[in-house]
């Protein structure tokens, strides 16, 4: 049996969940360490000797390399799985999700959670591109969720697991999810998909 | 003979001439539009029917679908080719950077750049993180580079392509690269790989 890979991540972290669900969907042997970014664990000096960045989620191979992004963790495990699609446009589809995933969705809705929930300040205080953002974000997710099940077409991918981490958690960062209701029957299809349940 | 695709770009967005060099280097046949950014070319409404979100790069392929993001496109452009590694952990190296770069890269050097080289704002008006935070990753890179010729290994890939783009132009958003060195020579190296002449 191959030596298992070692995943850091904080279980309050959108981008470490995603690594989390895709090693279990697919039967990936891999050692789960929590990591508490609120706590200082990323700032500890046994975590900064694996990842002088002070990042998670990290992934350690066996032989000790290691590899960063989140998104780039999950297309390494993921790779030839039924989670990316073999055919080249699909495929490019799903990474321009991903890369608009951690360009155009993340900085806004992950980081107001981040503000909100965790460093507790109050919404009169965070800068309002946050919120509009954010916003911008979800109504074009949902108008591609009107027209299909997923992302791309009709397959779970890892368009669907970069995007419903922060999506089924944008609330605890101010965002109502009521008037979108394309992208919450589509949580609910991704987290059946993905076997978890759903967000509490 | 296939049907070419069509490249929209600003020649002065880093992005998109990610996309062009790709093309040009690996002799695919590719219409060049030019799309004026600074001049409102993305708000017209030739270009937003095309593309509703109205950014640059966009590829359209012959039978009319479009793709977004820069790093999509390439990676979609160059997979089987030489500038994406066949072997599964530098691949999944140059994704790291290639999501790093849209994250920790372009939205600190790329925006700083904005603001200063077409805005025309002054630098004391700029959030100061821009700054900060630009710096960082270009110490990141000079360490990595110090080691290696280019950012996965010994040979060029989409890595150092996504991440040549804005650094070659980085002195416009008020980043000195004299103390970089490493990062200088490897400038050098890709653009030769490349095939295109320094940055004027």
């Amino acid at each position: 049996m191959a030596e298992p890979l070692t995943l850091y991540g904080d279980p309050g972290s959108g981008n470490c969940l995603k690594v989390k669900w895709v090693a279990a969907h697919l039967g990936i042997p891999a050692l789960w360490r929590d990591v508490d970014v609120p706590g200082g664990g990323t700032r500890e000096p046994a975590f900064l000797a694996l990842n002088p960045a002070g990042r998670v989620p990290l992934l350690v191979f066996p032989d000790g390399e290691t590899l960063s992004e989140s998104n780039a963790i999950i297309f390494h495990l993921a790779e030839g799985s039924v989670l990316v699609p073999e055919a080249a446009r699909p495929r490019a589809r799903m990474l321009q999700w991903m890369f608009w995933e951690q360009y155009s969705h993340e900085p806004y809705i992950a980081v107001r959670r981040y503000q909100l929930h965790y460093l507790k300040r109050s919404p009169d205080d965070l800068d309002p591109k946050l919120a509009e953002r954010g916003a911008a974000a979800l109504q074009l997710m949902d108008g591609t969720l009107e027209r299909t099940a997923f992302l791309v077409g009709d397959a779970l991918t890892l368009a669907d697991v970069a995007l419903v981490a922060y999506t089924r958690m944008a609330h605890e960062g101010g965002f109502d999810l009521t008037p979108y209701r394309a992208i919450r029957s589509w949580i609910t299809r991704v987290e059946t998909g993905l076997g978890i349940g759903p967000y509490a």
